[in-house]
């Protein structure tokens, strides 16, 4: 039946319920749902959920989803604490946490990931409270497991960057060399991409976060950012190149590349358990002002990354949370300079007892 | 700037908004925000919006979005109307909608499609209410530029049927069909899927939501379902066939095929303005029926397409509006036997002014 991490992860998070006083967390962020439970990492749409988990601070957790799910669903639950609904999932669910926990437990609810209007049907004569963040805060730090996993999504990642330089050719468009990369990792075993890749040439490499409307042609001199990343076995994997195309690049292009990679380089070596993401990010930032570049790196130094592409915990300025062993994180440094070009270049790695390793 | 038929919808928006009394209507899901201002079909992730639209009673509409859609959206939108947000969205539109409405202009929002905590942060001093599907209700009916549109995806999808058959070969199993299926049509002009590809065979044939865990191979003497669409120039298209692999079918498949393509000709027979969906369901039915076989049909008969693959109107027991001339449905029974497999028959008809066109 189950396997034993999702029990692992579970008993976890009963202990931050415990902090919190919740008697049950009603968990429909799927990335959150799958994590605890390996129930359906995707929903079927936005805005058409595949089901959700109620963990419970007696420990009988439930599954809640409709009878499209419940085969799939019972190959990894007890079918006596699988909930099936038929008509409204919000009504039938608070049926349920209305015998589960009476009209006085408290009850979390990830408010940033349900629509106001099911949180309206859910709510009459329950005790609701917006508990988002729990789940996510277990997710940042993986488990061995994970780090294997996402070390193998990240092993693909390089096989892809050794072989693209092949694509980068002259005459070819940013959509073509896109699609390529898509259908490099969809052969070689990836499920998906783990977010739309972003390949820009020249000014579009200005545009932190391009999306083409008319695909520029790659030429002989001119560089290209790419920012690519696949899902492997669940896990995502991101990491970022950027590349000269033609001969010898011009002092411009090798100066700001270098001064991306040595702000990576120092960023990479202050990575260790209890330092903050704005410390980290800090270091990066600094070593641009050391050249007076700062202004033309524009966000982020990073993020973590696990069954989302984005996850906690985040390298910026707001980020206070000392950093623990198990994280991983990107570190991508960039520069920016608006019609002409830019710079971007990021890895993955994970925290470890006394500083980092890069995957 | 602007396109014309995005204005043209909008004004036909804010005769619907008179009717419900409202000053304001805050739309945010991401099909309609694009329906109505061509912004950004999809958001950037399903707990992150790329923005959304404020449509107004006195004409004077907003475009709300971030910095790093400002240069889009300045592309389709006066740059005085276009309002960007750098921290909290939700707080920061909060501000902009009491200058606009004051604490007493009814505010009309998507409750399905937007997160509870941020109804909960947008809503200060304002009179928000629900009003769902006013902008689903117009994109139900197509206008010319859409029926052509939407005529050029099913166009593509019938030009991927008749290459399909030539790798639908015993040996190929069922992911690799569906990723057969995704590379023609990427590499035909679609810029994706409109969902993902349903390939099964034999007894997965009999779930109508098959998603393959460890895929079925192709061998002589099987059968295959394939539901798939493609979205080509924003619009989706979606048809089911159901093949026999190797020589003569037998006669269980031959009669079950038979008897989803007869209930799917009564019911494109009996299409036409006027008739509820609800009617036309029940056209299959009864077809099924007739041969006692009505217990083995278990879903909807039919949705509408377009921007989304599905939207207004369905074709099912609970559908009681009449049909109206530019509905674009799909027409797809199915019967499904479980342990031994199934059929479905699925193409998209435009309803005209007396009766519909099969696309």
């Amino acid at each position: 039946m189950e396997q034993p991490s999702f029990a692992v992860r579970r008993e976890k998070l009963r202990r931050l319920m415990y902090e919190r006083g919740l008697t049950a967390l009603l968990v429909s962020q799927p990335a959150n749902r799958f994590y605890l439970s390996g129930f359906e990492l995707h929903d079927c749409q936005c805005s058409e959920s595949s089901g959700c988990l109620i963990v419970m601070a007696d420990g009988k957790d439930w599954l809640c989803t409709d009878s499209r799910y419940e085969e799939a669903a019972a190959l990894l639950w007890e079918r006596e604490r699988l909930f099936i609904y038929y008509g409204s999932s919000s009504e039938e669910i608070n049926g349920l946490l209305k015998k589960l926990c009476g009209s006085t437990g408290a009850i979390g609810i990830e408010a940033g990931h349900l629509s106001h209007a099911f949180v309206e049907r859910l709510e009459p004569g329950l005790k609701l409270e917006a508990a988002d963040g729990l789940v996510e805060k277990l997710r940042a730090v993986k488990d061995e497991d994970e780090i294997r996993l996402i070390a193998a999504s990240v092993a693909l990642n390089h096989r892809m960057l050794a072989w693209l330089p092949s694509v980068l050719t002259p005459g070819q468009d940013e959509a073509g060399i896109a699609w390529a990369i898509e259908k490099f990792y969809r052969e070689h075993g990836a499920s998906e991409l783990s977010f739309p890749s972003i390949v820009a040439v020249d000014e579009h490499a200005a545009l932190p976060h391009y999306a083409p409307d008319k695909p520029a042609l790659l030429r002989e001199g001119c560089h290209v950012l790419v920012d690519e990343g696949c899902r492997l076995d669940r896990y995502c994997s991101d990491q970022t190149r950027t590349f000269w195309i033609g001969g010898t690049p011009p002092p411009r292009f090798s100066e700001m590349l270098h001064r991306v990679q040595e702000a990576q380089q120092k960023a990479i070596a202050a990575l260790r358990p209890g330092v903050s993401g704005r410390e980290i990010h800090k270091v990066a930032v600094d070593s641009f002002a050391a050249c007076g570049m700062e202004r033309f790196f524009t966000h982020a130094l990073g993020h973590g990354v696990g069954l989302e592409t984005h996850e906690a915990p985040r390298l910026s300025p707001r980020a206070t949370e000392p950093l623990q062993p198990g994280m991983i994180v990107t570190i991508e440094p960039g520069l920016y300079f608006p019609g002409w070009g830019g710079a971007r270049w990021e890895h993955m790695a994970v925290i470890t007892e006394d500083g980092c390793r890069v995957l």
